[in-house]
C-alpha cells in the first residue's frame, strides 16, 4: 500500500534571494511531483551561494523529509558550487563522474570541452545521473537529494528523469470552488466542516480579485477522493443555503 | 555608521506550497528592503499552515536575523493562524488588540463586524500595527516579526508603513553586463575575479536566451559602490579582450 511520501525543495542562488529573478521552480517542481509522484513538498528554503549555508540546508532538509530537490548552482561558473557542497555535507570526495565526463565531451567535442565544462562532470562519489535532453550537463542524485539546474526550461526538461529514483507515494487531490463572496461572510462555517474532517481534508480558503468583484476560492485538499467528495457536497450546500453565487470558470 | 542589516521572509501557506499559487512576495519585498532600506534577505522559508511549524520557524528565524517578515495566514478564515502562532512562539497572549478592533469595527460599520473580521484584531500581545490602506485589516510586529498579508497587492500598499519599525542598513548595489556567449567562455577569468574581490564584491553568473540566442548575465553586488565600478572596469576589460559582444537593453 502506498504511503505518505514527502519533500523539500532547496532552492540555492542568490539570483533568487535578492529578488533579481523571480523563482518559477517551486510551483512546477511541486505540481509534477504530486501529480506524477504521490509526493508532497512539505518544505521550501532559498538560500545564497554560500558553501557552509548550503552544507547545513542539504543536511538538516535530507534528514527531515523523504526527499531534497536542489535547483541551481550545477553551471560552469564560480558561483555554481552546489556539487561541491553536497560532497562536504555527507563527506564524499567531489570528483569527475566518468559517465558525466563521456557525455559532456561527446557533446561538446573534445576540443571545446574546456575547464568550465568539465566542472560540470564533477560530483559527489557515487551520485547517480539524472540526465538532461535539453543542454547534457546532467544532474545528480546522492543519497536522498536530487540535484537539477536553476534555469526552468532546462528543469522542466529534466525532471521525467528523476522518476526512476523516488517511490511513489498518495497523491493529493484538489478542487476549487470560486464563489463571489468574502471570506469572513463563511469564515464559522468553514471552521465547523474543517475541524469535522480534521486530518482527512485540508480547507484553504484565499481571497481573489476578477472583474472588479471580490471573492473567494475554496480548495479542498485530501488523498482521500471520497472524503474530498463528502466535504465538497458539504460545501455546496452551504453556499446554497447562504445563496452564495458560484463562479463557473 | 550604517552596518549590515539581514532580514528572513517567511512564507506561510499551503497554497504556495502545494504549488497552486506562484508567489510574488519574495520578489517585492527583497527589492523593497534592499533599496528602501538597505537591508538584505539572506533566507526564505515556505511552510504548511501548521502551528507547531509556524512557531518552530518563527523562533529559529527571529533568532537567525535581525528581522523576520512573515507573509500570509492573517486573514478571517480558520486557516489564517500566524497571529496565534507568534503568539506562542513568544509566550504571549493571544488578544483583541484594541486600536486594530477600532480601525476593524469603523471601516465594516458595527452591523457587519462579524466574528471572522473580528478574529483579525487578535494579536500577540504587546504588537504594533503596520496600517493597511487598501483592506484596513492591519499587519502587526512582534519583537523582530513583521506579519503581512499574503495577497500581493495588500502587501506591496502596506510596505512602506513597515519602514518606521526598521533599523537602516547598507543598501547592496548592483550593476549587471549582459553578454552574448556562453558561461564556460568566461568562467575561468570571472573566478580570477571574483577571488580578486573577495567578500568586496559578489559576482554572479546566469544564462539567458533572448531571440534565440543565448547569452550570459554578469550582475555584480557589493555595498561599496568603488569597489563595484572597478569590478566592472575589470570586467568590460575582459569583455573586449575576448571579442564578446555587449548586449544593450
Amino acid at each position: 500500500m502506498k504511503k505518505k511520501i514527502n519533500a523539500s525543495i532547496l532552492i540555492i542562488g542568490n539570483e533568487i534571494l535578492s529578488g533579481r529573478t523571480q523563482d518559477k521552480n517551486v510551483v512546477f517542481i511541486s505540481n509534477w511531483l504530486n501529480s506524477n509522484c504521490g509526493i508532497t513538498v512539505k518544505e521550501v528554503r532559498i538560500i545564497p551561494d554560500i558553501e557552509k549555508i548550503i552544507v547545513q540546508n542539504v543536511l538538516q532538509l535530507s534528514k527531515k523529509f523523504h526527499y531534497v530537490f536542489t535547483t541551481g548552482g550545477i553551471g560552469p561558473t564560480h558561483d555554481d558550487i552546489t556539487a561541491q557542497s553536497i560532497s562536504k555535507a555527507f563527506k564524499v570526495k567531489y570528483e569527475y563522474h566518468q559517465e558525466a565526463y563521456n557525455i559532456l565531451e561527446n557533446y561538446y567535442g573534445k576540443k571545446k570541452f574546456n575547464d568550465g565544462r568539465k566542472k560540470m562532470a564533477k560530483m559527489p562519489k557515487g551520485a547517480k545521473l539524472i540526465y538532461n535532453p535539453s543542454s547534457a550537463a546532467p544532474g545528480f542524485i546522492t543519497k536522498n537529494v536530487l540535484s537539477l539546474p536553476g534555469v526552468p526550461s532546462i528543469l522542466n526538461s529534466m525532471i521525467d528523469n528523476c522518476k526512476e529514483y523516488l517511490v511513489k507515494g498518495l497523491k493529493v487531490h484538489s478542487q476549487t470552488i470560486n464563489l463571489y463572496t468574502v471570506e469572513s461572510n463563511i469564515s464559522k462555517q468553514l471552521e465547523f466542516i474543517q475541524k469535522k474532517y480534521k486530518k482527512i481534508v485540508d480547507i484553504g480558503s484565499y481571497p481573489f480579485f476578477r472583474l472588479g468583484k471580490i471573492g473567494v476560492s475554496i480548495v479542498t485538499r485530501s488523498t482521500s477522493l471520497l472524503k474530498l467528495k463528502s466535504v465538497n457536497k458539504e460545501l455546496i450546500k452551504l453556499v446554497k443555503l447562504k445563496n452564495i453565487e458560484i463562479l463557473k470558470l
